[in-house]
Parts: structure tokens; C-alpha cells; sequence
């Protein structure tokens, strides 16, 4: 029997058993206030895991020495740094990542095959890597530094995302939790982010792997900011069994509850890091239902929630659904006007493809609340979808005008 | 023999022989300056037609009537609004454009099948039809007409775009002119852009169809300002022959004289509509060469100019040259980053995929300019495009939160 899923306050990555963390400023960032940019995360015991990266074409290092790293077997730490993506750097930067992991594992006493790596900043600068030798040495490893981790990791973040669940499975308690950074360059597939999830779960790599890509597709690549996807982009988890559940594989009892939970703190990451994109003042939320299919739902959700002009208009508080439907119109999937319902925050604004008429300053006035969610019912199947994204402000574009000089 | 394109001063749609036009203020438009929003034009004799229509699943009315009317045979008129997009108001919209052509045939002494309609602005009210009806009654056609044409189909357009070119087939001037409006909701396939082309060329019906859909491809396709496609988008040719040459079709000496002319009005226009983006302060041309094949480089060259982050950092003159190669990688196109060129107006910025030094104060001085040109050499293969866009400005997100309000 599985028990409830329980929200952890203060909830971070360290929050599963015999997870430790720790942070330092190495001198990488000169933008952030937050002056922390190289973080480790280590685990006692060797940790099953499992990946989700970019689909650009032009990638990061830290990609390679990933997947490098994951299929050789077992890994135990994690090191990160914010400040610089090692991206577009010749073969300096496959050298570099290498680098990181072997000076992680002798800071932590392990090899440099059991260590995964990641970085996130600027593209096309080399990693000072006498910087990252000294600043890795520096690192505090503690049972809470989940929160350092989180903060490290951010860039154009104005806040930290941090959150862990715990459930029972045959009466040992078990916990999933997760950081993830990330503010521009945000769009499926993935976005410029960056996403650590542990548990002490005992979980068969196979089953783990699986449901982290079907749990990323429903909520990490739903989410978009600005369009761009990054070639940074990547999503980890490492689970090291220390809960002592039975393992859990595609045909355990246990197997359902595992996915949910793992599901609630992907979409808790997701919809803090659509709320926190690079200016936004407001999150959006597309939800589409009655699609033809899933993948429909899945197009017509992102393309709505990705548009420059309904992004705008949120910021305006501008019940512009004309401009939802161009979106959905152009999103490929299909669609019959004379079929679609449409709800701005719960008000229906469209009915069988015909306006009606509705309260303008009331819808105005509840668009100006922290979040506006468009429900597009499009009457044809029983696809559905959620996307999330925020709404396109001139701070967006300030802040993204000179991020380099 | 063909002779040289000469580009004529002062040039619109009705410098074509045989074409006049007129427009004036009906009422639509309440937020312009510009009070032309009604417009007419017509062709003293029987136009071959063509045309090319947005892609989008909601589609304005007027699509459907144009569609319908080209398959009829020819026409001699063209009917425009603005202000109004009479999309997504139910069955009313298709009876209102085809009133419109009514209304406009009864004007010029044309049945409504030879007249096209085309409307652009809000989304989601009707026309007021009544208000329609007394304009038309108020419009002067002149020969000089084109201009008010191209105002009175403004939006958030600051100026008119217009153009029109002359050449010689056998002894006979032929002219090609056009007007194009859009300035948001603009992207590939195709803008919320409207373009009427006129000629006094003779051209078969087919030919002319074949090679309108191929220039749209490398102009107004390529053309790119936030990435939201209209379900307006219109690019109408008409035809009229009355300049007396021989009938050009794809077997003729002459057609790629014509196509190359044509090309030459499009692409004007199109650089006019990228130019003119809302909140735009300059012109983006991305040029990609040496991609696996055209498709290749025309995603690659879209991708990159309809980057919001690359948008951003043109605003900001600031030579972010690794948002343009994060773009690259989303795109789609094969790329190996070992083999890439980049320069930014001229300057090499990036060879064989590592970055080179560069005087970074030249490169910005330069940015600061009135376009700005991003050349990729992808050394893969022969493929070739170029993209226009413009970059992101706090003015865009000003025009467009309190579009409606």
C-alpha cells in the first residue's frame, strides 16, 4: 500500500537520506548578486540515474561527458557551476568538463566516471579553470546544502526553486526532491535549465529512465519562456536506494505512486521557473482539452502559452483572445472554429467558435492577479495538455539587450 | 531579349498600366493616426490571378471568398479594410466579406466573383457593415491611387511600404508594383501581412501561380517579426496584359525575367515589413550559406532571426554571438559545430567553430547601425537563404499590451 504524497517544507535536494550538498563562489559570476557559482552534490551510497538533455544540435560539453558517465554505470555526485555555459569553446570545453568531474571526485573521494557535471552562463568563454581548482577545494559538504546548490545554480533567476515530497512504500518513508535553475533561453525541449532531482528511493535504471522522460515530457517540456531552447539544457536524477523499499521496476505495486510524486516535483519545478522567467510578472497556464490527441493537445498548449502577442497581452492584462486563437491556429494542430470554447481564468469568452459577450473590467481586473490561465476546449477528441510560461514584459527585453557587455 | 529591372521612384500597385485605386476613412479604425482604412482597386481589363494565404487552421473569412473567387476565373478588383480582421465571428464573417465584394463590385461595375477582399486588425468582432456600405460610395479611383491604398491599409504600420519596378519584353514596357502592410503577428507562412502585387504583364495562369508560391518562399516566408502568423495573411497578384507582350508562361524566354522581377517586389517589401516591425529599431538579415540543402537554410536562417533573445541583443547592439549559435542548434538544421563561420556584419566572429578575437567596440559601433546582418557558413553542403527580421524592443511590448484596451 502506498500512502499520500506529502509537500516537505523547506523541501530541497538534500532532503532524501544520504544526500549531502555545498556551494562556494569560485569568482565565475560578475552579474548576480547572489554570489555563490560552483556547487557539488554527493551521495553516500552509488546512486541509479538518469538523464534528459537538449535536443539542439549545437550542445554543451557537459552534455557529452554526461551521457559518457551515465552509461558506464552507478554515479554519485554532481558538480555545477553558473557563469558560464562551456558551450561553443572548441575542444577545450570536452577537456574542461572532464576536468570538473575529475577534480569533484577527488574533492569527494570518488572517481571521475561516478561524477555528472553541468554549467549554465555565457556562451563561447573558456572556464577559468584555476578558479574552479580552487573554488571546488572550498565547497562545504552538509546535509542541508541543498539550498546552497540552488542558489549557485541561478543566473538570471531572481529566486531559488527548491522543493521534495515524502511518501510511505511498505512502511519506510521515501523522498524525491529537486532544485532547478533557469530564466531565459526557456522553451520545450528543454529549456536553458538546469534540473537536479534525488531520491533514496530503490529504483531499477530502466524504470527510472522511462518515467523521467515521460514525467519531463508533461512538465519540463511544457514549459516555455522565450522560445529559445538552450544547449545547455539538462535534467538529472539520482536515486541511491538508502530508503530500503523493494525496487521498484515498470511492474511493481509501487510503481504508479513512484511516478506521481516524481510528476508533483517536476511540475512544482516547472511552474516555479515559468513564474520566474526573465521579467515576467505573471504565470500563464494553457490548459487544452478535447484535442485530437495528446501530441495535439501538447502543440496547441506550448504554441499559446509561447506567443510573443498573447504573452504581451497577459502583461496588459488584455483579454485578447483573438490573439489565443491565432496561436492556436498556426500551433498545427487541428482544430474546427466552430467547435472551440474558450475560458480566460473560468470566464468563457468564446462558445462554439462565436464571442459572447463578457464582463471586460472584471476579466481585466482578475488578469492583473499572479497568475491567467486560458482554457482551450477544442470539442474534437480526448487529448489533453498543460503548459506554463510567463507573460513578455519590457523588462524581458532589458535585461536580454545587454546580458554579455 | 529582356532588358534591365529598373526600380521606378514613387512606384505602387498602380503603376502598372490600366490599375487605379483609391481609398478613405470609413470609420474602422479608431487608434491611428492614418484616417485611410477603406480601400479600391481595380484593373480597366480582366485580371489572371493568383494567390498565397496563411497556413493558419482559423482563417479569416476573406480567405475562403478569395480562394473561391480565383478558382472562377478572372478577376478586376480587390477590396481592402483595416482595423477590423473579421476573423472569428462565426458564419457573419463569411457573409460580410462577401458583402464587401458586392458592395465593391456595385462601386466599380464588376459582379462580386470578380472582385478579391481582403481585412486586418482586431480579432473577434464583426465588421460594422453599415459603415462599409457608405465608404465604398465615397471612394475617388485614380491612377495615382496606389498610395492612399497603402495607407489605408495600415495598422500598427508606421509607413506605407510600396514599390514598383519597369522592364522591357520585346519593345513593350511591363511593370510590376505592389503595396504590403504588417508590422506584428508577423512569421513564415505567412505574415499578418497583406501584399497586393499588380502587373500589366501577360502571364498564363499557372505560370503566375507557380512562380508567385515560389518568391513567397524566399521573401515573404522568409520573413519573420515575433513569430505569430496571421489568419489573415494574404499575397494577391493580378494581372492584367495590358502591356502587349507575348503570354509568358514557364516555357518562354521571359519568365525568368518576370520571376526575377517579381522577386525584386517582393523582396522589397518584404525588407520594408521587417524593417517596419512593431517597436522594431533595425533591420536583421541572417544569411545562411553552405547548409545541407535550402530547407535546411531557410529553417536555420528563420530560427535565427525570430530568436527573441537574439532580438534582444541586436536591440542592445551587443555582438551575443552564442544566442545566434543556440538558435542554430534549435532549428533543426544539420549543423557540425566544427565547421561553422559566423560573422556579424562582415566581421568574423567565429571560424571552424571556435571563437576568434574580435574588437568588440567595432563590432558594437557597427551594431548600432540601421541593419545588422548575421552571415552563417555551415560548410556541409550548397543550401542558401536569407531571413529578415528586426530586433525586440520595450516598444514592442508597449505596442502590444493594450492593443484592444
Amino acid at each position: 500500500m502506498s500512502g499520500a504524497i506529502k509537500m516537505l517544507e523547506g523541501g530541497t535536494v538534500t532532503s532524501p537520506q544520504g544526500f549531502l550538498a555545498g556551494a562556494t563562489y569560485a569568482g565565475l559570476k560578475t552579474y548576480a548578486e547572489d554570489k555563490l557559482d560552483l556547487a557539488l552534490i554527493t551521495s553516500e551510497a552509488p546512486c541509479v540515474a538518469a538523464g534528459v538533455f537538449t535536443t539542439s544540435t549545437i550542445k554543451s560539453a557537459t552534455v557529452t561527458v554526461n551521457r559518457e558517465h551515465l552509461a558506464k554505470g552507478p554515479v554519485r555526485g554532481l558538480v555545477v557551476n553558473a557563469g558560464i555555459a562551456n558551450t561553443c569553446v572548441g575542444e577545450q570545453g570536452y577537456k574542461d568538463a572532464q576536468e570538473m568531474t575529475v577534480l569533484a571526485g577527488q574533492r569527494t573521494g570518488l572517481t571521475s566516471d561516478e561524477v555528472l557535471v553541468c554549467s549554465t552562463g555565457v556562451i563561447g568563454v573558456e572556464l577559468p579553470m584555476s578558479l574552479i581548482r580552487s573554488g571546488i577545494d572550498q565547497i562545504q559538504l552538509s546535509s542541508d546544502g541543498g539550498h546552497a546548490v540552488a542558489r549557485a545554480m541561478m543566473t538570471t533567476d531572481t529566486r531559488t526553486k527548491e522543493v521534495a515530497v515524502s511518501f510511505e512504500l511498505e512502511g519506510h518513508p521515501v523522498h524525491i526532491g529537486g532544485v532547478a535553475k533557469g530564466s531565459g533561453m526557456i522553451h520545450p525541449n528543454m529549456a536553458t535549465m538546469l534540473a537536479f532531482v534525488t531520491t533514496d528511493a530503490k529504483v531499477e535504471a530502466d524504470f527510472l529512465q522511462t518515467t523521467l522522460a515521460e514525467v519531463a515530457g508533461a512538465s519540463f517540456n511544457m514549459l516555455t519562456v522565450d522560445g529559445d531552447t538552450s544547449t545547455n539544457d539538462t535534467l538529472l536524477v539520482l536515486a541511491n536506494g538508502l530508503a530500503g523499499n523493494q525496487t521498484i521496476d515498470a511492474n511493481s505495486p509501487d510503481a504508479g505512486t513512484f511516478r506521481e510524486a516524481l510528476s508533483q516535483v517536476c511540475i512544482h519545478l516547472t511552474r516555479e521557473l515559468a513564474r520566474d522567467g526573465e521579467g515576467a510578472s505573471r504565470l500563464i497556464i494553457v490548459e487544452v482539452a478535447g484535442a485530437r490527441d495528446r501530441d495535439d493537445a501538447r502543440k496547441a498548449a506550448r504554441t499559446v502559452a509561447s506567443s510573443n502577442l498573447v504573452k504581451s497581452a497577459v502583461n496588459g492584462a488584455d483579454p485578447n483572445w483573438g490573439r489565443v486563437m491565432m496561436a492556436l491556429g498556426r500551433s498545427g494542430a487541428a482544430a474546427d472554429e466552430t467547435k472551440i470554447d474558450l475560458f480566460v481564468n473560468g470566464v468563457c469568452i468564446m462558445e462554439a467558435g462565436s464571442p459572447i459577450p463578457f464582463h471586460r473590467d472584471a476579466v481585466v481586473s482578475q488578469m492583473r492577479g499572479p497568475e491567467v490561465t486560458f482554457r482551450l476546449q477544442l470539442n474534437l477528441g480526448d487529448g489533453e495538455a498543460i503548459a506554463w510560461g510567463c507573460d513578455l514584459t519590457e523588462e524581458y527585453v532589458i535585461i536580454n539587450s545587454a546580458y554579455t557587455t
